[in-house]
C-alpha cells in the first residue's frame, strides 16, 4: 500500500476498521480541515438518493463553509427510509461532537449494499476511533477505507504556485462497478489549501465533473450514492482564486487533471475490466446527439463483450449508433479504431481485419465516429465486459 | 428436431444448407404461398437498417399482396452499402424468377454478422436448391434454417373455426442475443390461410408486436435487421376478418398468442439465459413512465447479473428505478418478488431473505413494482445475464 499521500496544509485524514465489513478491513474514513473550508459538491441525479446524499445536498445549499466529511464503506444507507435519515444525522452529529464542531460543518457519505440499515454501534465506535487517528500522514489510509469492489486506491496530488504561495490539490476516489454517466457508486473527495471564491469553485467543479466522472461507463447503471465533495481551506495564503485572477485558468486545469485522472483510474478498475476504451463521436448534428451516440456505444453490452477478445466487430458499434436516438445517416458514417478506418461512408473500409484486431487487442484504444452531419462532438470512456464482471456481480 | 410443423393451406416451406455458414448447416429458408397473400409487416426502428429491411419496407408500402419470403442466416447484409442493396434485390429477383413470380411479390430477410457482403454465389445456389425443396412438410426445416445463436427452433401453430372453415396460424421466429425493446435481431414469420382484410391485419399485427416482441429484453441492444412478416392467403375460405366480423376478436387473440408464445421462447433462449423474469410496473404517473421504469430494470446489467445466483438484491432494482427517468417517490415504492414484498413504502419489508432467494432461484418469476403515483402500467420480459452470455459474445 502506498503510504505517502501528501495532504494540503491544514488537512488531516483517518482510515480505520470499524467492523462494518469483515474484521480488520478498513471501512471508515474521516477527512478534516483544521480551518473552515469553502465547499462545493455534485451529487447523483438518481431519483432514489441515499440518506447521506440528501443530508449533503441540504447542508451544502445552506452552509458557507465546511470542516469535515465522515465516510463509511460496506453499507450505502440507501432505501432505509426515516431510520436512514436519522442514522445519517447521528453520524454527522457524533463526528461533530468528537471534533468540537457545529453539526452543519460535517458531511456524510456512505457506499455499499442498498437497503440494509447502517450498523450504528459499529459506526459510532468507528467515529470514536477515527478522530484520534486523524493525521497529515493518513491520506492513503483514508483512500483505502472508502473502497468497495475497487481493487486499488485511486489518488491524485499535485502542487501549483499561486501569488508566490505553493498550493496543493489532493484527491481520492472510489468507483469500480455500477459507474455510469452520472457518477454511479462513485465517491470523490478533493482537498485543496488554495483560497478559492465559493461561487467560482462551485461552477468550476460542476464543469470539471461533467467532463470527467460523468463521462465514464462501466455498466450503464447510476447509483443512489454518488457524491463529489471539494474542500478549499485557503491555508496556502493566496489571493482568492476566481475568474480574473491570473492563475484562475491554471487552477481550473489542475482541478480538471485531478477529476480526469481519477475518472480514468475508476474506468481502468471497472469490475473485471481489462481495457479502457475512449469513444469519440464528432460531426453530429448537435453535442447532445454526439453524446447520445457515444453513450449508446459505451453502454452496449454486445459492444463491451466484443472487446474482450481480439475482435473489432464494428457491426455492433454501427448497430448501437443506429439505435442511439442520434440523427445518423448510414452512408456518411466513418468509423476508426485508433487511426485505422473500419468503416468509410457506411461500408467496410479495406483495412485488414488483423490491423483492427491489433488495436482492440491493446489495453487502451480509441473508437472514433464521424457522422459528417454537423459540428456536434462528445467523448465518453468505457471498458470491456468480461466474464469476471458477471462473476463479481452474481 | 421436430419435423412436424403443420403449415396453413396453400403454404409451402423449404430449409436448406447453402454453405453460408459451415458445411451442412441449414442457413436458407423459403416460405411460399401458392395464392397471393395479404401482407403486413413491422420493422426495426434502428436508424441503420439492413438492405433487406429497406427492401421489405419499400415493397410492403406498395404491394397489395405477396407470395414468398427468402431468408438467409449467417450474414446480416447490413452496413454493406450499395452492394448490399443490389444483393438484396438480386436475391429477390432470383427467387421470383425460380418461382415464376413478379419480383415485388418476394420479400427478403437476412440475419447474422454485420458488414460483410452476402456471399452471392452461395445465396444463388441456395435459391436454386430451395425452390424444388418447397413442401408442406418442411415448415420445421425452415424454422431451423433461420436460427443464428438460437439453441432451438421457435414455432407456433393453432387452428380456429371461422364461418365454418378451419383456419390455421403457423409461425416461426429466431431470436436469442441482442433482443430488446424494438425486436432486435429478431425475425418472425406468421402464416395463415384465413382471409383477413389488409388494413385490419396491419393494425392488429402492429398492436400484437408492441405487446410481445417489443417487450422483451436480452441485452438492451436493438438490431439492424428485425422484421416481422405476416402472410394471409385466404385459402380457408372464410369471410374476410376485420372489426365487426363475429370472430375478429378470436382471430386477434390467436395472433396475440402466437406473438407472445414466440417472444417468450426468444427470451427463454436468450444467450446463456437460465431465467425468464417478468417485470411489471404499475401505479406510475403515465404508461410511458411505467415503461421507462420497467425497461430500466429489465436492461440493468447489475440487476440481470444478480439473478444468476439466488440473490434478490432488490437494491439494484431500486437503483434502476431511480435512474430510469420515470417519476418516482422513494417513500411510496412497493416492490414484490412474486407475491412476496421486498420493499414497502420505500424500505425493506420484513420478508425473510430466504423467501426472496427462493423466488429468484426459480427459472421464471415476476418482479412487480407499485409506484403509487397514478394508473400507468407496463410489463416487460427480461432474462438473467450469465458468464455464458459473455462467453458467447466475445
Amino acid at each position: 500500500m502506498n503510504t505517502s499521500l501528501p495532504l494540503p496544509k491544514h488537512f488531516q485524514a483517518a482510515g480505520i476498521a470499524a467492523g462494518i465489513k469483515q474484521r480488520d478491513v478498513l471501512d471508515m474514513a474521516l477527512l478534516y480541515s483544521t480551518l473552515p473550508a469553502v465547499m462545493a459538491g455534485t451529487f447523483t441525479t438518481n431519483k432514489i438518493k441515499a440518506a447521506s446524499v440528501k443530508l449533503c445536498m441540504d447542508r451544502i445549499e445552506q452552509a458557507e463553509t465546511g470542516r469535515a466529511v465522515i465516510i463509511n464503506s460496506g453499507n450505502a444507507n440507501a432505501c432505509t427510509g426515516q431510520q436512514g435519515v436519522l442514522d445519517a444525522l447521528a453520524m454527522s452529529a457524533k463526528t461533530a461532537a468528537q471534533l468540537g464542531l457545529d453539526e452543519d460543518q460535517v458531511y456524510v457519505c456512505s457506499t455499499g449494499r442498498i437497503g440494509v440499515p447502517l450498523p450504528m454501534p459499529c459506526i459510532e465506535k468507528g467515529i470514536e476511533q477515527a478522530v484520534p487517528h486523524l493525521s497529515e500522514e493518513h491520506g492513503a489510509l483514508a483512500a483505502q477505507a472508502i473502497m468497495t469492489t475497487d481493487t486499488r486506491p485511486k489518488t491524485f496530488t499535485e502542487t501549483l504556485m499561486v501569488d508566490g504561495c505553493e498550493i496543493r490539490l489532493t484527491a481520492m476516489a472510489k468507483g469500480a462497478g455500477m459507474i455510469e454517466p452520472n457518477m454511479a457508486t462513485m465517491l470523490a473527495f478533493l482537498l485543496t489549501d488554495a483560497a478559492v471564491d465559493r461561487r467560482a469553485l462551485r461552477t468550476v467543479l460542476r464543469e470539471s465533473v461533467k467532463k470527467s466522472f460523468n463521462r465514464i461507463s462501466v455498466d450503464g447503471d447510476m447509483s443512489t450514492n454518488d457524491t463529489v465533495l471539494c474542500f478549499a481551506n485557503g491555508a496556502a495564503g493566496n489571493q482568492p482564486l476566481k475568474p480574473g485572477h491570473p492563475q484562475w485558468d491554471a487552477f481550473c486545469a489542475l482541478l480538471d487533471r485531478a477529476t480526469h485522472t481519477l475518472a480514468m483510474m475508476i474506468i481502468g478498475d471497472g469490475e473485471g475490466a481489462k481495457k479502457v476504451v475512449t469513444i469519440i463521436v464528432r460531426g453530429a448534428g448537435t453535442d447532445e446527439d454526439a453524446e447520445r451516440a457515444a453513450r449508446a456505444i459505451a453502454n452496449s453490452l454486445l459492444v463491451k463483450t466484443s472487446w474482450v477478445l481480439r475482435d473489432a466487430n464494428w457491426g455492433r458499434v454501427m448497430d448501437a449508433l443506429g439505435y442511439s436516438g442520434a440523427e445518423v445517416q448510414e452512408s456518411s458514417v466513418d468509423l476508426f479504431y485508433n487511426e485505422r478506418p473500419a468503416v468509410l461512408g457506411g461500408v467496410a473500409a479495406d483495412t485488414p481485419a488483423e490491423d483492427l484486431r491489433q488495436v482492440v487487442d491493446s489495453s487502451a484504444f480509441t473508437i472514433a465516429v464521424d457522422l459528417h452531419l454537423g459540428i456536434g462532438a462528445a467523448t465518453v470512456y468505457s471498458c470491456d465486459c468480461t466474464e469476471e464482471y458477471v462473476r463479481i456481480n452474481v
